[in-house]
């Protein structure tokens, strides 16, 4: 396909991770990207060597006033990564340049990026949503990918549907691994039956070298372990997640998390959200995938059977690339979408064959 | 999604499982169905029922003038199915009328008519890109879909797709099992990679109950064997063929198939299509597979690793749910992006994620 310049909002773990595999995919251009103190842009492509070098081990999240988080990024947590002070974040890159409008800047450079990655996964609930009615305020005319985790906020999405067809938008919501990937497997592999009584997602994480740069994803999972939800876990301290950490010896395990897989294939025609499933394994202290991440959908045939058809991922494939990959195929099919007129909010089921 | 019409061309094993199949999906309405000497249609929806049970074992492939076929049709084989004399085919059903030109009364009637299903797996090898420019010429807005194998076909559709985008025709080709299901799998399976080295198809199907009705495709694959090709397997005699399944006890094992999955896949730019291998075993003398379809992605990650996704279909999935699911699945993406104007030709891998 033609040339896709995209931006991305967010240089943490996701959005460096992204502008990386952009640069081993044919036709991706990145020309933005912010923090919370910083912004690069160069239409012609960043230098992403030069950025990723400057900002490794170098992520701006301290709590500051107009910045992509307006949330308290202490849930971002660690101590390990250079947070605050000058230089941190983006505009340690020679190619930035500090900015009190980080999101504002990149909405006025819009008219000349097709698509915008919104890598700010552990903000709060509304976030996403208001930063994109901001984009369709200003009229902008492209693509807005997101890989959140949240049921709810794809509900809030929907509720600005009319506001992103109005402006030209196509936006897709929850294009990650899980929801994402896995989700967009599941569609696909729902294609042998009539009916699908049950989709089971079961991912494995080894993250010991990617922790520090993942620490908002850890809360966000321990978030869904008894006795905590979204608000109790970004209360915690780092230390408390650390015990938490400890206690289950460095890796814990997930039973029926509230993940947005189950509306976004509800929203499909797929199934109930209450025959989805979600669950999974993730151990911090090992790259190795403690289990192997498999997508079981269960149904029955036109003919009458009943199977089920299984996708699995070599343990050999890491979080970071099953994230980036799949939100970057997303971005792609969104944005030739998106130049053909096709407008509006759209989760990863939407974008595989119809069921 | 909103409502969908569409037609069948060619009632033989795909196209009455097709129509069987769409029964129990939601927003598919059946309006048209033809065969060589009859053609089906009501815009309110066929009684598809009806139809099947008038045409079960019944299939019209009489050599004629102006027929779908328009090929020495004795490779549809067999002599079980009535195919001959008054009532042969889908004027048997109270709902068809006899006719000379079924193709054009099908485009006479498309204007209302969202989406044709060309059933018609076993003519000769222009025959699907010719009646498709028979619809391009009539102005027929709306999508094509067909189920065919063969590699040679894509480039011969490839080179009208200037004429489809000029009539405003959206047109997916290789839209079955394999290619199709399998060939979205691949190019899904593919999202982990920034490099694919390797994509394996392999499937089993055992075909005993439908062995009659599927005469037409056991002389394809047949055309894979050593020794024999597409002009070679269709001059055989169905005696010929009956010899052949019985050197093998029924059961044909096939190596290095030149199927079209390695174009549709190079196509979309996931790899190339000497990187393809398709195989698999066909069980005439049982409906139990005789080996696990499954699909096997082995890529290089941005991060530098090697690894293998899989795809699997539960044995218990017929051959026919893993056509027919897949090409209305792949047929209602198709009336979505010809709703808004998204026209051309597509294979199957082109409407997963982009790569």
């Amino acid at each position: 396909m033609d040339d896709v310049t995209f931006a991305v909002l967010g240089t943490g773990g996701i959005g460096r991770r992204t502008l990386e595999v952009s640069q081993h995919k044919d036709g991706l251009t990145p020309v933005a990207a912010c923090d919370r103190n910083g912004i690069a842009v160069d239409h012609d492509g960043l230098d992403v060597g030069e950025l990723l070098a400057a900002t490794e081990g170098n992520v701006a999240s301290e709590h500051a006033g107009n910045a992509p988080s307006g949330d308290d990024t202490r849930t971002d947590g660690g101590t390990a990564v250079k947070r605050h002070g000058e230089g941190a974040g983006v505009v340690a890159s020679e190619q930035a340049r500090p900015t009190e409008t980080p999101i504002q800047d990149v909405i006025d450079e819009s008219a000349a990026i097709d698509a915008v990655l919104l890598a700010l996964p552990n903000l709060t609930h509304d976030f996403i949503p208001r930063t994109a009615e901001r984009f369709a305020e200003a009229g902008y005319e492209g693509v807005l990918v997101d890989v959140l985790k949240r049921s709810r906020v794809i509900g809030m999405l929907d509720e600005r549907a009319d506001l992103f067809e109005e402006s030209g938008i196509t936006f897709v919501c929850g294009a990650g691994a899980t929801p994402g990937f896995l989700t967009g497997a599941a569609a696909l592999a729902a294609q042998s039956f009539v009916e699908v009584d049950e989709v089971e997602i079961w991912w494995g994480v080894g993250l010991k070298s990617g922790y520090e740069d993942n620490r908002g994803t850890v809360r966000e999972d321990i978030a869904h372990l008894d006795g905590y939800d979204i608000e109790s876990a970004r209360e915690l301290s780092d230390a408390e997640i650390e015990a938490i950490v400890d206690d289950h010896d460095g890796v814990i395990e997930f039973e029926d998390m509230e993940h947005a897989d189950d509306v976004l294939l509800e929203r499909a025609g797929i199934c109930d959200a209450a025959d989805v499933t979600v669950g999974g394994i993730l151990d911090v202290r090992s790259d190795e995938k403690p289990t192997t991440t498999t997508v079981r959908v269960t149904g029955r045939t036109f003919d009458g059977e009943r199977g089920t058809n299984t996708f699995q991922l070599d343990d050999a494939t890491s979080m970071a690339a099953n994230v980036n990959g799949p939100a970057l195929g997303y971005l792609k099919t969104a944005v030739r979408m998106n130049r053909v007129g096709d407008y509006g909010v759209f989760g990863p089921a939407d974008l595989l064959p119809v069921f």
